[in-house]
């Protein structure tokens, strides 16, 4: 994309509201727009980058048989009367709203009422087992505050995925596999090193739920992690009864900050249980099918990385993640346009996404944004360096900058 | 795609209180999830179609300059208040609801109001114009009434495209080639020949808007067409003044039904007069910028589609919106698995989509589900037909059958 087309622009200054530090970074780059606390618009770049950390999480959740859906905001009260979770004692998050005719509707704060409902209509047998629908949803929450940018919204995008299991067995079988996609995600987000399964508190049907946590100087959860066993324990379940579980001794846990940027669940029978999700098992018998949850925020997580990463200059995206691979400097007039111009072409023709920045200001001032906007390799095409056959290669991460030919260029990119 | 790992089922019924003919299909064949009226929930292959209508219009905004954003649902009543929109008296479909705080928040039914005042950000000179931001969003709006499925919906999906610009001539070039973008959208949807550019009443800034109109036994609204001119009129406007305007007698044209499926509005400078969205322009003069928006409903378009070709086996998808190319089924036991879990791999690696019935079920009821289903090509593999090196080839859209070869199969389909 060249920025000549870009509608947005950076900024010196977020506005004073604003106190989190991934959304004043991501505003003033140009990548998000502030409606109210907790509520952010994507601008171009900041669409880019979701779209990109939602691409990752559907392929890697296609990759093990999910099947894509995508439910919707508004609910009504019948099943969430049914399961215990209308009344705003118990999810003290509803947005709640009215139809024209005077009806109560809620935005779903989470899915697994309507879900579970939904399913009674294909789940009959035994034979229908298993089954895993996710989707990519905007998720409502009405959160009493919301200073933390991205990372906590009233209006947000959430990956759900449920799996309907014949029992606990087969359930336990998936859950495990999930542990490893999710593991596998966070890795391709740039945030293997720093991310542990972490225990935290289970529910009637098992002694532990899990959470992903990325240890982070931003975090605000803190969780003991055992760098051995690449595993973490979050505080709420921090006691001797667990460190036995777990055969760990207490001195070999180090405390640190954390951002959980995953969850999943065992659910059990509660909601097919509410609901009455039943099927007919191989034996005649009428059973409950034994569910789970399993969630990870893209908008927290593109909050996260843009906060975790970020220095003194601004973002720093993983190569993954980012807007564009490649920052395109142009300095000078005729001569560098062209080869900008066509440098442009053949990067886009390999594949290789392009902010090709063509506006004719200062050269601090591209370098400034390409620093503030923070894609991973930025490439300057000067008059000066045209004569000598070279290009200006930068790398965002390290501020590293080195001559190359086109001919080392090409491959440090592709 | 496995339909034995597709989660959803055919069923020989839609719920009683379902009175579209769209809605009912589409849910009897598992596409869609009936929450209430008006209120669909997205199964895969419903998603796969929907899916398939966003990336042919993305693909089209995009050509012409489009940029990609997402708006937000909550709104604040600011905007709206300074537009003299929020009142339930002048927009008549709001959801409001309620932070947690107290604040009244409404549930955006559209988007012009949010991205004027977003744009302030953004505009200062005449050199930041024209900009084309555009989104897919859930729309949310408050109907009295919702019957007709997903044509008529309380939370659907819109493609709204706005334009900021100059000058009236700037605008007015946009609104001409936004016109041409909109009619290659309908042909590359199957709609070509029976969707009309329709004028219709304009506003302050403009004497007509246009609707995008599809002549079809399933709409709504009354048109008046001149086939010669490939454009029509809508009944609100039908009277000697505009006849004369387009220099067409009464006598050229003839009455249809027709269901809306795009429109675009001159809006002018009624929004950028509100709240205050103004440029510098190259006089130095202070001037406001001249707006335009531009609608096309995928959920609309996928119902339209659905009902419009659908016949008494079922739905009959146009090629390009299909959830996939072919529908496979296969008779027979080992031999003829072997053999169509081998044609299925070979036409997924030539990337053409396959619903694959790999089900043990009775031939009947696969041929019942792929016409129901609608998929546009049927292939059956079965054991009479491998000794003779043959496949059975029908198109869902005329029932026509053949027997090809494999090599003829495969140049049908590529």
């Amino acid at each position: 994309m060249r920025v000549s087309q870009l509608f947005t622009k950076t900024s010196k200054s977020a506005p004073a509201d604003e106190v989190s530090q991934n959304a004043q970074l991501l505003i003033r780059a140009g990548f998000i727009h502030k409606e109210m606390a907790g509520v952010y618009d994507y601008l171009p770049l900041g669409k880019a980058v979701l779209n990109n950390i939602i691409q990752i999480i559907r392929e890697e959740i296609d990759g093990i048989g999910g099947s894509e859906i995508s439910l919707t905001a508004l609910q009504q009260k019948d099943a969430w009367e049914a399961s215990g979770r209308w009344s705003d004692d118990v999810i003290d998050v509803w947005f709640k709203t009215k139809l024209a005719s005077g009806s109560e509707l809620g935005l779903a704060p989470t899915h697994e009422e309507p879900l579970t409902n939904l399913m009674k209509n294909f789940i009959h047998s035994y034979k229908d087992l298993p089954a895993y629908p996710y989707q990519f949803q905007i998720k409502f929450r009405n959160e009493l505050r919301s200073k933390s940018g991205l990372m906590r919204g009233r209006e947000f995008w959430m990956k759900d995925l449920y799996s309907f299991s014949r029992n606990q067995a087969q359930h336990d079988a998936f859950y495990e596999k999930i542990t490893d996609v999710y593991l596998h995600i966070y890795d391709r987000l740039g945030l293997g090193s720093s991310t542990y399964k972490t225990f935290a508190s289970g529910g009637s049907f098992a002694k532990y739920s899990h959470e992903f946590q990325t240890v982070s100087p931003v975090g605000e959860d803190t969780i003991y992690v055992h760098e051995g066993k690449k595993l973490a324990i979050n505080e709420e379940v921090f006691n001797d009864d667990v460190l036995a579980d777990l055969g760990i001794d207490r001195s070999e846990l180090v405390e640190k900050k954390a951002v959980e940027v995953g969850n999943i669940f065992t659910l059990g029978t509660k909601f097919s249980d509410a609901l009455d999700l039943n099927f007919t098992d191989e034996d005649g018998t009428s059973k409950k099918v034994f569910m789970g949850s399993y969630g990870i925020g893209p908008s927290r997580l593109m909050g996260l990385i843009a906060e975790h990463f970020a220095d003194e200059k601004g973002l720093v995206w993983p190569v993954n993640v980012a807007p564009a691979k490649v920052y395109l400097v142009r300095i000078g007039n005729e001569a560098a346009v062209a080869h900008a111009d066509e440098l442009y072409e053949e990067l886009q023709a390999k594949g290789i996404t392009v902010l090709y920045d063509d506006r004719d200001v200062r050269p601090g001032e591209k370098f400034a944004d390409a620093e503030l906007i923070g894609v991973p390799y930025r490439v300057t095409v000067s008059d000066r360096l045209i004569e000598s056959g070279e290009y200006e290669y930068t790398e965002r991460v390290n501020g590293e900058t080195k001559l190359l030919t086109r001919e080392q260029l090409l491959a440090k990119l592709s």
